[in-house]
Formats: structure tokens, C-alpha cells, sequence
């Protein structure tokens, strides 16, 4: 375990290309380009802002990761996106009303230098969006090479040497996979023929993996959870993460639930409500994109309460989460937890919590992180499913016959010792015996 | 690391001594025997319910931990104690009003059984209680050494094989070390001369590991946590254990300040309030025992947090910490914090937590978890402080030189990786990248 | 305004027939039953706890309202009542969880002897329920007349003088109003011919006013709340009241807005969540019923801030009510309300409240106080609507062109006055300049 | 009833002359400045923004207050002030964070010509503060003739026609009334000879009402609530009003308290704590200032719930009230509470509430309309105590006999009914049978 992996080094700029030019995207540039120019800090994120500890505890060896690890810089990486609406970054962070004006206003020429390319859109997966500014193509197969194109010439316009692309879009309507997700082969088909169950997510994704660009994906849509994507990203030998940044309520909750588990005490139910304004809760007022997002805010208690290991515990856990579009606050979100638990012989506790959060806040670090650490792991050849990055994704995909793991601290364990073995440094297991016993143990 | 430790097995009976026969030892002894008997489960205690997982993920080995390790059973344990009132167990819970009132009757003769012994007592330590069931001696060595005898009369009469004390009574005025702690030498003569600075707490500790017996010490008062205590630990390789139970606010303290600092979210603040109306309420009304118990609270978040480390998330957090007494809600104990937090680009956040909770409830499997996993140990040949424990206290104590760990979730790994050692297995980190690129890794 | 009213005497038994023997019915039946044993106290209701100050505050007349007014005492009254199912009270009150065992009991004979009658029934306006305790009958008038001849024969077989009929059954689905509910003539005519809109209430209603009984409805059902039920109880003289007990979430609305109200505090948005797990909650699940109880909740907001008057304050709040079917909790529903307000220059604060409550325990007094109120009004020679009750319902009706009031206080105010009305005495106005200036004033 | 008083009309300049330019009163100076100019709104202001009910409630006469009573306009307003630091208001506002720096700006140059004179100051009673802008004097009379000195030379300076003062200074340290407080003889007496018990807030409203002056007392310092003010004030004919200007958590207080006394909820415990970072809150820090706050929040429960009167529902409250200087949060204020209460046969149930308030925002609308009211007061020739004005006091005073009134509906329809006894309209009782019977009511 202690020989460092072979990593290409990070030379030249990084591209991150983000279909979804809205509040989560515009806070990550502004939030980028003002930590560039050092009147803003990029709290929240790990690769600008964590250390890790190496050794013994008494070694005192804690470098911050930017350090340890051979990331890109910020000053390296060049922003692109699309949208369906026509404007640009400095329009639309202003309209979000996420980040002060005085802010905005200080880094406008760069914002406004950023403008999205046509769209792929298609309404039947959005139904509380329209737009104008989006593409047409005779098949799916078309729109898919005109982002392939659109990546290709952000690169050579750029100067970038490498891309990843992050989607920060909307929930798309809720669906079940079907014959054409199932292979390369049978996609591919389906993109030739129009058919209906392929979205734009997912032609985004195709594009993205044609072209070696790590795809990262910010909403609970399946897109590269399929076995049709991953074959493509196998073949190629690329990185793929998702689904949808871990924020707000769900974070809590993989917080909370592991504390409970860890100390077994039992949970009689966890009942979870939001409140949110933005663009993101009134896409979620559409049933179907709500499903599409329940489904990857359920299933987190599943998997950290274990309810076959203990069901005297965790077996009849009523979970119920309620999202609400609520105007008055805007991107301030808000979530209200309620969890009935239960301790020594049998007796009922209960835990409140309130988290007022604001969403984009909470996901630009996120998506930072992401798109760094998955440009980190392309260089040391890492592909496919990336279960070390499970710490950023409120439904982390694992390999087929592996249970996610949503546990934040078993997360965490795992990112910091993928960390450490790539650098060929210890891996920390918490014993610490021997600060007691010495060597004998 | 798969060498299975050369572990003495339970045989024979365990006695549990408890200094302070209250609200949290009734309901553990009630506790135990209802489980005993069928009628009640032992929830939050991992040596009754806790699982521990063994090799890798897909193996699926998941034994319960007293079926892993060689605990002593339920069965085999006999409670005995110390209290300055002359109540008997059954007495006691009734007045205590944490369990029904028919669980407490559905085993009154066993708890009737339970009376105390006559306490070594000291009003100047606990200025808001007052006994009359309380021992006489010339010195306070005399007073130890009628402890010794209690101890050596309970083994005879219960005919039991091992003993472990666990101090649950009340919180002592709060003073610095002085002099004739530093010492065991120091201390003997103190305890021959009646030197002042020794309180109670510190009498019990003193014989308990004369008698080779550990000590538990469920409070936050200095008690075993100095030089003297430590050094008669080693002397006669008895392991020890404190300080204060973790329960209530500052359990979810350490769920909660683990997750921030995981995410990397600045903290401003941290208010934390409780009310409270049992005894534990009454006697922290008193400022001085308030302060040994504001200690114990405040360090936690200094070592999570990591001010050092991190000046510009942590360094300048404003905590404060207030126990109220508040007698209309007995032992049923109820904290409310509130939490600042500050994310990308210095945005505020905030995070309130109520947490409804029952002290006595959630004390009880700590303490048994602790007598039983202290009983393991010492047969394990482990003596001294018992780290790998720090999962269950407030202010777990370490080795001077090292921080003591307050994250829950490194005290978990901490406390299952031992157990792990201790019977041979592999250690687990988390890292797990075989199970996608096989044994390349 | 001296003059005492001629009001009838409370001589002999007051019947009160309940449609609905489920956990709040049986609430009520048990409390009054406990509390003339003696081994209950009725708390919450003005008719049996509450005084009423007369004349100036330093004469300290402050007698209470069960001596003041010419009350039925709670020794003179009967129950009885219909369900769908073939439980008795005691069997009903255990199954609903709100009391104590020991408590029912204690008067098990008691409640045993409350049979419910069979009940009329429609499952196209209670999707959520089933029953087989019910009465058939060729039209709904021959349902109508089925329970007029249950209410001679309780009136008989108890002996009772004056009966009152309290609705205690479930949320019907949401309607509006039709041609038939517009006259006596065409209900009548409706019911000889089964008229699909009209429902299980509205018959049980008609036969009561018929009866000359007073109807009192304790859910949102539109019932008497028609041109059709008007014409009968005015020309029958009987006083009717409606719609649906005020407790929980929607009493602390009523208390909250209008200190807001009072002090010109605007708002911007009001998000009412709640959790129960009764039966309530069970039928509210359904979405029809949901609707009739979103009404019934919604109105209170827009009365008590009157958007028209105060535009800049009240002309745009967002209000939004959830119900959730949460079982865990039983009839100990939960509500958990935001409240965002604005204040000078328009800055914006935040006021969360948490309402821990218990269904059944909140409206048993509330349902008890409109039986005994109700019959004095009788007595009084009031009928039709009773706006002095407003008090007491989540959406009290008024009559055509006025608005209601919901305003806890100038409910309250309304009350007593009346009741000083009622019996002669000065009406309070709080002015009390006369205490500094005298009679100049 | 019908008779209007005989009021002088609002005519010249009002002076609003302040003991302590803080955050409060910087705020109101602003907000009013802003007002003018049309640039903001004064919310929360009844003078400003409220309406009052006349007649019938189908009448639809529903007139604004400042159209209804002939108050003084804004326009009309002049303000001066003392403070012992030596900066103006826009230095003030700045520093207080409390207004947002761009409102603050638009209107720098009138703030900035707000320049507090010399003050009044006593470090034994406001131990946390210190200062150098202090009037120094041989006497306390010398003291209180500099202060009549300075209100002569503003009403010169500014032309203004009245005067009234208000105090927005500390919280001076709690002491009991004395000897020296006893007579108007006694205090001049006390004033000449520096008794060491006449605090600066005594002085300055000596110095006001000698001056024929309004005082209003925004701190919860005794100040006029003592047998020689008022034979001053009665004297000279001029009104007083206090205790301590009714914000935050007492306002919610004096909202839901009320409500639950409507209702006869028994209240077993009210636990209420603050957070405050502040001038206010560092000043609280000391004991002796915090017992002066401590008495005026915590009487506010005893006069609404009456345990006299109900001592089986109020006889045995336990209620608490901290206040935690915390400075994260600034201005912004924040109050949980936590109510225990008992209904039906004495089920539990609990509300908690949490405001997140900012003190200032509260506190501006509530001086402009004490001083706007205390100004027509005088000219409608009331004077001392202003009972009608409760409704803005934490700790309303009340003549001698009396208890004061703090149920906020209470005091709003005293106010309410006071304006329409001024102007000669009917008082409302809420009675309202008329709508119902007819004249025959």
C-alpha cells in the first residue's frame, strides 16, 4: 500500500463544461473567479480549503489536500455551458439573487463573457420549463454530435487540455429504465431513431463520454446510471459520478442517521419537509420531476439503518419527505425534520431539527470538488463508477451487487484513503494501539 | 494483524458496583433484568444489539458483537452500590419516574433486593444534596479501605469472579489538580491526612483500583483523569475510564460537528441551551458543580473543529453552554441549539436542533456497554486508559501529549477496529477500490 | 343594555346525540364522566373552568361562568350517538389511544353502556372508511326520518328535556354547493329523490333541525352551512353552529396573526405543516376530504389580515397548508408553522412555532362547551347562526354579507359580552379612562 | 359617549429629543428621514400605517389613524438627542449594522448633522459601558438644569412648538425605590445633596417633566415609575409612559399567553431564552442590569394567567427567562421558548417557539408611535400615566391598585376604544346581535 500511483500531472487549463447555466452554476464561477481574485473564499469545498491528516497522530503531518494531492488550480480552469434561455452568467446570477450585487458587480466582465450555447430541450422531460434558445436536429443521434462539436470547439477557442462536464440542469420527469438503456449498442440505436425514453441528460452524457469528458451528474435523472452509459464509459476508459449534489436536508440526514445507527438507538419514523423559492422548487412542483427526486432522497435511510441487520431497530421505519415551492424565500431553502426515536426498553425520544440553508450555497463547493477530483482520477486512470467520491452524492452510484454507501463519515474514511493510497501514504484505521501498548501490538 | 489476542474467557460471575444508586443506575439495573426476564429490549447498547462487519462488503459477514467478542453475559452480572439515602433500588426508580411504573413492579422483588451501602460522603463537594446513609472514618485512607471491604464482601456474598465500578453519582464541585494529585505517593499521604482536594469520587477510584477492580466514571469530575489514579492504573494493570456519559445535547454535538467540519462549513457560533428537572438538574443549579460540568462540554467542539487547522472556518466560533434547571419535565431532558454556520463565499447559514430526550434513557446502555466492555478488556490484558472507549464519553480522556478524539464517527472506527484486532480480523478502511479494479489494487 | 334576558331554566337532562363515536367523541364522554367521579379535571373548557370579570376591574367580580349563567350542569347529561362500526365507547376509547387505560378503566361500565346506533352512510364521501353498522333505507329521506325516530326514542328511553346533536364524524369529500341545497323545498325534494349531493351529514343535520335539536358541526362539512339548513332552523327557531373545532395548528393561528395584526407586522408567507397519525389523518389522506379541510384552514389568514385594507402589508401573502398521515404519532398530532414576517423599512424576520399537541385533548372541551352553549342559547331564544360561538369553530359561519370573524380575542371579546348581554350587565370595553380622570370622563 | 374632546390642533414642529443615540433610535431616525423621503416604509407603526374600525362593521369606515386623530405628521418631526460616546447618527447607524449601509448613504447628510450633545452618565449604574462625552456638574440638580438648559436651546435652535423625550439608554443596575423616591420634596432634596439612588435616566425625566415635557421610558429602569414623578408629572400635567418597549419575545408573550388563557390551557412551565449580540446584550451581561430586564419580562405571565384565579390550571408555573449575550448574530436577535401545557384531565402537550427577530426593526415603529401618541395625549389634556398606551410596554405602569394590563388584545382595544372616545365615535364591544335580531337586541 505505500507505492504512490503513477499520476499524469495537471498541465494546462481544465475545462468544465455545465449544461444548466442557472443560481448553482453562476455561484460556482462568481465563486471561483472571486477566490481567483481573493475577495471571496471558497468555504465548503475540500480541494481549495481541506487538509488531511498523514502518519501518526503525533506526526503532526496535516497538509492541505490542494498540496498533497496533484490537482488542477482554479487559476487553470475555463467555464463553459449551455441553456435554453439566452442569457449570460452575469444576467442570469443577478435574476438568482443568490450572491450580493456588490459582488456580482465587481467580477461582471468575466460573468458576462459567459455565455450558454444552444440547449438540448425537450419539454416532455421539463414540464415547468420553456425556451428559445435551444438546438434542432433531425435525431437524437444529431443533437448528440452537435454537443460533441460544441465541446470540441469549446477546447480548441479555450486552449484547454482537459474537459469535464458537469450537469446542473433541472430534475427531469420521472422514468423507469427500459430496453434502450440496457447497451451501448441498443442506445445508439435508440438516439438514431428519436426514442422518447432517451432525454437530454442523457445525450448530454453520451456526448460527454464520446468524448472522454467525465460526466458529473447534479440531479437525481439516471443518465449515466444505466448499463448502456457505463459500457461507453468502460470502453473509454472514463469517469462518471453521480446523483445529485448532496445538500441541505439529505447532508443532514446522512449526518444524523449515521450518529443514531452508530449508538442503535431505534427510529419509528422521519418525517422530512422543505420549503424552497427557486427555479429548482418549481420544477419540483411537477409530480413527475418530484418522483425522480424522492426516489434519490429515500433511499438514504434504507441503506444507513440496515433495516434486515436490525429489525427490531429499523424495521418499520415510516419515512416520508415533502417538498415545497414556497416563493417568499427564494434560494434560502429551508428543511424541517422531524425523527421519532426510540432508546432503552422501548422508550420515545424525539429529535427536531431546522436547517435553514441556502441551496446553491451549499452546491457550488460540491460541484467544484467534483469536477477537480474527477479531472484528479481520469489522470490516475481511474474509470467508471467513482464510489470514492460517494461523500458528494445524495444517491451515490455503486457498482451492481454493492449497496451504496451513504453513511457521510464512511464516505469521508473512503475519499481521504483513496487520497492517501493514490499518494502511496498509510491508510488511517483508527486502532491507534500502539500510542498506548507500543510495539507489541 | 490476524493474530487473534490471548483473551481470558467470562467465566464466572461479573459484579457491577455503582457509587450512586439514582435515576440512571435504577434504570440500568431495571433495564438488565427486564431484559433478562424477556419484557424489555436493551436499545443503544452495542454489546446487546450491536453488529459489527467483518471482511469485505460482498461477504456479508455481520455477526451480532457479543457473538464476536467474549463478552459477559446479561446473565452472569450482579449489581450492588453505594448511596447516601436509604432507598432501595425499587424505592428509588419509582421516585425517579423514568420507567412505567408497571415494568418497575413486574420485577419489584429483584429491585427491592438492591441496597445501597452506607456512601462515603462530602457536603463541600456537592453543596445541594445532603445524606444521612453516609460512612464515618479517622481519615479518608480509612474511609478507602472500608470501600476495599464492601467491595471484597460483595465478591464473597455474590459469589462473583470479576468486579467493575461505575461512578453514577453526582457531579463534584469543580477544582483545579493541585499537588497531592500528581503522585500515587502524594495522594496516599493525602488520603492518611485528610487533605481537602480529595473528593469522595476519587476515595471509590482509589480503592476500586487497589482491589484490581476498573473504574467507570460516569461524571465529569477529575476523579481517575490524573497522575495519581493513572499511575496506580498501570501499577496494577486495571484499565480505567471517563469522564461523564456522552448522552443527550453533546451526543448530538459530536454527530453533528463532525458532519460540518466533514463539508468543510465554517462555524461563527454555537449556543446551546437545556432544560432539565431531575437531580442532576438540581445539583448543576449549583455553580460550582456547574463548571466541572461546563468543562467537560466545552472541549468537544475545540477538538473537532480544529481552530488551528483551519483559523479561517474555526477560529473564532463563539460556544456557550447553558444548563437550566427546569422541574417541570423531570428526567425527560430537553436541549435546543443553535448553530451559525457560514458557506461559498461567506454566506450565512443557520442549523437549530431540539432534542427532546430522556437522560436516564439514553445513560443506561452507555453504562452497561462500558462495564462490560471494561471487563473485556482487562481480560484482554489491556490497563490504563481505555481510548478505544472514548465513543462513550463527554471528555474522553487520552494520553497526555495526545488530543482526545471527540468525532463519533472516528471513536466508532476507533471502537470497532479494536474489537477487530482483539479477535484477528482485518481492519477496515473504507477504501474498497478492488472491488472495481480488482487485485490491481 | 341592563336588562336581563328571559332565559328558560336548565331544568331536567340535556341529551347529546354525537354521529361519530371515534377518539374525539369518546374523549369527551370519558372527561365528562371523570370529571363528575371527580378523578378528571376539564380543562379547557370555559362552561366548567372559566370565570367571566363583571363590571369595573377594582370591584373583582370575577364569578365563574358555570354560576354565572344559567348552564346545564354536566350531572344532567346523557350521550348517546351512531357510528359505522359496532363498537362500544370503551371499546372505541381504547383503540384511540388518547386516554390512559387506568383511566378508562375506571369507568368501564360506563363507557361500555354508550352503543353507538347504526350510522348513516355514503362511502362516495368518506373514500377512506368502511362500515357494515349502518342503516339502509329506500330514499335519504327515509334515512332522515330513520334518525328522527332515534332521537324520539333517545329523548324517551333517557328521559331527557332538551337534546343537542354534535357532529363528530369524518371529513366528508369536497362539493360545492347546488341547486338542491339553495331552498327547504328543493332539499326536501333532494332527499325524497336521492339526490347524489346530498350527503351523510347533511341528512343527519335536517333530521335534528326537524327535531328542533341544535346542530353543531365539528367538521368541515358545508352541512348547515346553506340556504336549505338557514330556512329550516330559522323557521324551526333551533340555533346551529359550524364549521369545524378549532384546535391545533389553526388555533395558534388565530392567537399568532393577529398580534401580528395588531402591532401592522406584514407578512410574506405562512407554511403550516402538520403530522398525525389518527384516524383523521387517515381519512385526510384522501384528497377530496383533504380539499373540504384546506378550505376550512385557508380562509383564517385572509380574514385576519385583510389584504384589501392593508395592501403593502397583507396583499401578497403566500399561505400554504400541508396535512401528512404520519402514523408513528397516533392522535399525538404535531404542527410546525413559518411564518415570514417584515417589519420597519421592510426587513425581514422569522417566526417558527412547533405545536406538540394532541388532538382528541384539544377538542373535548371545545365540543362540551358548544353542547352547553348551545342549549342556553336555545333557551335564550337565539337560533339560526350563533356568531358569539366563533370562538370555537376553524371557520366560523356569519351570516350573508358579513364577514366572519377569526380573531381569537375578538372572538373572545364577543363571547363574553354576550354572556354580560345574556345576563344583564355592563358590556367591557376596556376603555378605563375613568380610573385616572374620574367622572369627568 | 358621543362627545369629542376638545383637542388643540398638531400645529409647528415636534421635538423627539432622545437620552442615548444607539441602535434603536439611530433606527427610528432613519426610517422616518427614509419615510419622508418616500424610500421606505414605517412599518410596524400604527400612527403611520394602521386603520381603526368605526361603527358597524357593514358600515365599512375603516379610516387610517393618522387621518382619524390629529397626530403630527412626519413631516413635523425634529430630533436631538445625548449620548456619552462623540458620534453622530450616520457614524451611529453604521456601526450598529442594523440598517443596510445603502439606505444609510441616501440619507448621510442628514444624519450626519444629528450630533448627540453632552450626557448624563453614571458608571455605578451601567457598570458594562464607559464614555467621555458626559456633562460634569457640582449636583445632580446642576445636572438636571444642564439637561432643561439643552431642551430650551433645541426648542429655540430648532423652532419646534413640543417636546417629548424619550429614553432608548441602558439598562441601568436594579435597585429597590428609597426614601429619596418617595416625595417631589424628597427627590429635589435627593438631586441637590447627589443621593447616590438617583440614577441618569431619573435625571434627564426630571429635567423633561419640569420642562412640561412627555417622557417615555423605552428601558425597563424605574425611572418615572415612582411616587415623586408622578406628583411631578401630575403637577405640571404632563404624561409619562413605560416600562421598557415590548419587542421580541415578550410581545410573543403577551400574544400567545393570552391565547392560551382564552382557551384555559393550563401552563405548567414557561422557559424562555434569548440570544443577543448587541450593545444590549453586553450591557445584560452584567447581573445587576439584568435583574432590572428580569422583572419587567417577568411579570408579564403573572397578570395574563391569574393563579388566583385558577390556581389549578396557573397556581404552579415555572417560569424562567435567560438572556445570552452572543455575538455572532448582532442586532439580530433570536428567542426560544419552550411552554408546557396541560389540557383535558390533564394530558400534556408543548409549544416552542422560535423567533429570529432584530431588535431595532421592533423597537423604532413602537417609539415613533409613543412619542406621536404621548404628543396628542398632551393636547387633549391627559396626563401621568397613559394606561391606553400599554400595548407598547413590556412592563406597562399602571395607578397604584391597579393591576397593569398585559394581554396584548386587551391593551389594543384600549388603545383602539381611547381613539374613538377622543373623537367622539361609538366603542366596540364585538357584541354584535344586532347583525342577527335586529333592534330588538
Amino acid at each position: 500500500m505505500t507505492k504512490k500511483l503513477d499520476i499524469k500531472p495537471p498541465k494546462g487549463k481544465l475545462g468544465i463544461l455545465i449544461p444548466g447555466i442557472g443560481a448553482v452554476s453562476t455561484t460556482l464561477i462568481a465563486g471561483v473567479e472571486a477566490a481567483r481574485k481573493g475577495i471571496g473564499l471558497p468555504i465548503g469545498s475540500l480541494t481549495q480549503m481541506g487538509r488531511i491528516r498523514l502518519g501518526k497522530r503525533n506526526e503532526n503531518r496535516f497538509p492541505l489536500i490542494r498540496e498533497f494531492a496533484p490537482l488542477a488550480r482554479l487559476e487553470d480552469i475555463e467555464f463553459g455551458g449551455w441553456d435554453l434561455h439566452g442569457m449570460n452568467a452575469y444576467e442570469v446570477a443577478c435574476k438568482s439573487r443568490v450572491l450580493d450585487r456588490s459582488l456580482l458587480d465587481s467580477i461582471r466582465t468575466y460573468l458576462e463573457s459567459i455565455q450558454p450555447m444552444k440547449a438540448v430541450f425537450d419539454k416532455s422531460f421539463v414540464r415547468n420549463l420553456d425556451g428559445t434558445h435551444v438546438k434542432t436536429g433531425s435525431t437524437k443521434m444529431d443533437l448528440a454530435e452537435q454537443v460533441m462539436e460544441d465541446i470540441e470547439n469549446f477546447r480548441k477557442s479555450k486552449g484547454v487540455e482537459r474537459v469535464v462536464m458537469l450537469w446542473s440542469g433541472s430534475t427531469e420527469v420521472y422514468s423507469e429504465l427500459g430496453e434502450v438503456h440496457q447497451s451501448l449498442e441498443a442506445f445508439e440505436k435508440g438516439l438514431r431513431e428519436n426514442d422518447p425514453r432517451i432525454s437530454p441528460s442523457m445525450i448530454y452524457a453520451y456526448a460527454a463520454l464520446r468524448s472522454s469528458v467525465p460526466y458529473l451528474n447534479g440531479a437525481p435523472n439516471l443518465t449515466v446510471d444505466m448499463p448502456a452509459m457505463l459500457e461507453l464509459a468502460e470502453k473509454n476508459r472514463v469517469p462518471i459520478g453521480g446523483k445529485d449534489f448532496k445538500t441541505g436536508q439529505t447532508l443532514m440526514k446522512t449526518i444524523i442517521a449515521p450518529g443514531l445507527r452508530a449508538r442503535l438507538l431505534g427510529v419509528e419514523g422521519w418525517f422530512s419537509t422543505n420549503i424552497l423559492g427557486n427555479l429548482d422548487g418549481k420544477v419540483l412542483d411537477d409530480p413527475g420531476s418530484f418522483k425522480t427526486k424522492e426516489k434519490s432522497k429515500m433511499s438514504v435511510l434504507d441503506q444507513i439503518f440496515d433495516s434486515e441487520g436490525f429489525p427490531q431497530l429499523y424495521g418499520d421505519i415510516y419515512h416520508k419527505v415533502r417538498i415545497n415551492y414556497y416563493p417568499p424565500r427564494g434560494d434560502e431553502k429551508e428543511a424541517w425534520d422531524n425523527i421519532d426515536i426510540v432508546g432503552w426498553m422501548g422508550y420515545k425520544m424525539q429529535i427536531k431539527v431546522n436547517f435553514l440553508c441556502r441551496d446553491s450555497i451549499l452546491a457550488a463547493p460540491v460541484a467544484l470538488d467534483l469536477a477537480l477530483f474527477a479531472d484528479l482520477a481520469q489522470r490516475a486512470g481511474f474509470y467508471g463508477i467513482q464510489e470514492w467520491l460517494s461523500f458528494y452524492w445524495k444517491s451515490p452510484q455503486a457498482k451492481p451487487g454493492l449497496k451504496p454507501v451513504h453513511d457521510l463519515f464512511q464516505q469521508l474514511a473512503k475519499l481521504e484513503n483513496t487520497l492517501r493510497y493514490m499518494m502511496g501514504e498509510e491508510l488511517i484505521t483508527n486502532l491507534g494501539l500502539d500510542y498506548y501498548y507500543g510495539d507489541d501490538v
